[in-house]
């Protein structure tokens, strides 16, 4: 089988999709669709497909599936759409900034039954995935505690900053995912501190450049998150988990593992730029993962539910800076 | 000048003390005292010294500074002692498990301008010395998170565990000294989480076994601290501190440094097992600071204060966990 | 410009060129070649291509470039019968088993004016190349000394070793490559000695599985190159090269960078399995450096005399087991 | 049981010696002697001992072992000296630069039953030492090939070096030990290659500065030595075998074990300086040894017959630089 796509976007994130596309021996790019009409027309010459309307492609016959990478405030109304066409999508994370609007939406898939997966692409690095398949295979024992470090090589443009619903909702968020993924339990609590330390201007807009969460389960597991704008030596992306056996645990990635030794001692090459290098096998993973999903291989993982969850612990660290406190997930997922 | 070194307690860390005094050839070990006649008498012999009771080396004129090594009930009490009868002081930590007592004493510690150094010997540590002399070179620019990972390789026994003061006052106290260190600035907020998850017994004693710290200063320097009672694979004892300009940090240490390489991966011998091991250059280090002050390079450090401090912030710790909010520490220190 | 191929070889090495032309944006795999005609069919329904003969495809006015990945008996009159032709020419190593055959052959494409690019493909490889870029820019100093260590998972099977002019010209022919590409100045003396410690029908079979080559330039640079048949934790390869104001090196790569820590110890996961999975990202820059090439970039590096180089060394490196002494390579070479 | 200990030599190597022997519960120093007064001085002061003449230390009831630490071409002549007083013997290696005078001397030790260890201190390495307990324990398997990297910081003065033996004598020899003592088997073929790299006024003296030895045992096992005068970065000394069943390794030591990262990588301080502060644990766990074999725990190692055999492989790579060719051991040993 040949799943058929149709991808809604062609920014930096779609062309990272088109590209794990086009390499899936089990998938075809078939059309494309952006408000850019240019950005559209260089995939669509890159990869042979054509372009579209997002229109087009929800009445295409010959499309079975959708990647969504449109900005965040269109993805809620997207993801209902195509679910109410019997399409299969992959939305780029988060499904919206808002979370009753996350959980309408849902709603909608549910009642349709579409099939609907969540761009959390750490999950599917093959490195973090191996730390994953260490712990469900028991080698640590039970988990304990799990420690996530990520930290970006500098901060984005202060207006992408305003309207990307602070750094919980727009950076913290993959870890938060990641903390559910490695603790294997539902995270009850959550308590956060946070600081400006990069740029003022990151402060002026009402959010926060370095900040740290600790979070717990209800059985009293444990994480802790580190994360900060800025980071000089390249993408800094680390996880360990200890339990009661031991700790596994996967460090950084760089391009070019040299090593250069000389009077002013051992130096290593910078760590991946960003993460459009840092996780170019995530993305391909994420894609054949979907598309397995589609041939019927298991459910669809990350789900929709698994982006409410991540959302709702970045609401809770929210009120927690806001009011000095330990905040329990049920306060905000009501 | 040779400092002439009465010590009191003949436990496992006076055997300590006992060994770095010996091996220092500015300083010689002149008495031991110890409730125990066999433990003083062992390291009489061994290092030629004088067995004498405290009060005899209270009053004894051929000795210039104690190393108190005592349970820790008694600190206090001898500080003020020999604060009175002019003799420098070395305490290991903690001063007390009372801030107000703390306070009490060091009041006397000033009234006696006595010479009072306290034992936190991971300052002295040559990993983290060198980590704290990069910071201080500037070469990762202003600092802004600490993060600091304390795992022992088992727990103590519960029954040492019910008089120890808890976790926060017994083993994270040399984090949040290293936390101060590190950032360079007071702390003035903290939170905390805390579970049992090693062994229920120590919950039955009314502790943890599995804490992670936040931590902040009044600029918004931050540190995470994490710790457990439990490390299979050794003493694991990691720091690194991100500044604006780059980071810096101490990995593990590890008694045989080879890799054996084989069909199951490579493999790498485990941490050391405990302080007493991996602390070894550290207790030669403190003491010889310790000498040096005497001698008249600068001023006692850590001081009074530090152990007072870190004891402030081990409340903070538990007054957040009991509460849970963000406790900031002026209101413990009144 | 778009390069179109035709592959000769639809072998274990031919899919992987065949990968290599598909994901490059400036080649065409037009048509693929083989004596089995399924293996030729797989590749030409996997990416589109014509199944032709080698003559037809000799002919072909469409094709305008050949990669050459048939047996080695056949390279030297391929090479030669293509070069007539006026297509440029990609041929795995080596060229032929024999110096003299090697030498008949480049005197055709030199008549001819053949484009003739050899595959050592370890030069190709990103680490390496940094390592090579690292000693251009001077980082080193004058180069002194490159060691280079090779060794295989496991033997190939004892019919393939009977075919393959053994070991030096099989193996370490890589390594012999290696070393004239890192010391940057041709070998003038080799002296080597050969075991057979893996498997004695490998010494049955006339040749030799655990090998040790020193070499040596006319100014005194050295190399020594360590190989054996047998490496149970993957494919080990790695090169360190030293100068007079340091020293430049590249580890070992492996696909999953996890560490668990244990009671036993902390543990890495195996190397790479072998070279497909090792050098992949080597095939696909050597194929588009070949590429570039055609596009005016310069000169067809490694060359056709690169391949006869490499080749004289291990000749060299035979008789010096042989007669038990140091062998200059003007004595092979004549 | 004390041994009562005279040290023959106050200079560099015999304060090392000194240290050791006062570090040592079960050893104690009573007398030094040196040519030169204040420098015997020096060590009596620091360490309560007497000077004595050599003479002097020959005769005293109250000596039971000596440290010789004296220049080379004494050596041979105190061995034989103290041999027939009947005390034991610890010698810095070499026992002499000339293999028929190595052969007399070990003769006396024979005729006298005198306990002689020489002084191969890499043996003592914790590090090294371990490599060599995972081989006794079988956890490589067979042993196949050992590959040991020895590296200066920097040259000695050309003056030292013009009596020093030459490099294959006074330098390689430590590999020429750690070969046999890692392949466990005795060596029977030497080649070697040498030049003159660092500075030509070492060539000027006769010697070389950069060498490569190939070594090969009768039932095939290698070992490759790979040396030079010059390392910018620090005191190069590693070593790794392979088995049939797997590696073991010992990487480089450093004192500092800290990391920078920046925006120009990750950065560890330079090794260790030299042997001195390299191998600090090996000096006091050789003269550990020593005590321990004098109280009847075992034969002394490494012996005079390791001594002779380190030298003769000096002698034979020698000649096969001359030569250029492959020398048999026996050749040299006659």
């Amino acid at each position: 089988m040949t799943v058929r796509f149709g991808l809604l976007g062609a920014g930096r994130i779609g062309r990272v999709h088109a590209k794990a596309i086009h390499g899936d021996a089990d998938a075809r790019l078939v059309a494309v669709a952006d408000a850019m009409p240019e950005a559209a027309s260089a995939i669509a010459a890159q990869y042979g497909c054509d372009v579209r309307s997002i229109d087009a492609i929800l009445q295409s016959a010959d499309i079975d599936a959708v990647v969504i990478c449109t900005p965040t405030d269109t993805h809620a109304d997207l993801i209902e759409a195509f679910a109410r066409s019997g399409k299969a999508i992959f939305c780029e994370k988060p499904i919206d900034l808002s979370l009753a609007r996350v959980k309408s939406c849902l709603q909608v898939v549910r009642e349709t039954k579409a099939v609907l997966m969540v761009g959390f692409n750490r999950r599917f690095d093959p490195h973090f995935a191996a730390v994953k398949a260490e712990i469900a295979k028991g080698t640590i024992g039970a988990v304990e505690m799990a420690v996530i470090t990520s930290r970006d090589p500098g901060a984005p443009p202060v207006s992408y900053i305003a309207r990307s619903g602070g750094i919980f909702r727009d950076m913290t968020i993959h870890d938060f995912d990641m903390a559910r993924f490695l603790l294997g339990e539902e995270i009850t609590e959550v308590s956060a501190m946070a600081s400006v330390l990069v740029d003022p201007e990151i402060g002026v807009a009402g959010d926060f450049d370095s900040v740290q969460v600790m979070l717990k389960t209800a059985t009293g597991k444990q994480a802790v998150i580190s994360n900060s704008r800025r980071a000089t030596y390249g993408y800094d992306q680390r996880i360990e988990v200890h339990g009661a056996l031991g700790a596994v645990s996967a460090e950084n990635q760089r391009p070019v593992m040299i090593e250069v030794a000389s009077a002013a001692g051992y130096t290593r090459p910078p760590l991946h730029d960003f993460f459009m290098t840092r996780y170019t096998e995530a993305y391909a993973a994420e894609i054949a993962a979907f598309i397995a999903v589609l041939g019927g291989k298991g459910e669809a993982s990350p789900s929709g539910e698994d982006g409410l969850a991540a959302l709702a612990l970045a609401e809770a660290a929210l009120k927690s800076v806001a009011e000095g406190r330990t905040v329990r997930v049920a306060e905000v997922l009501g």
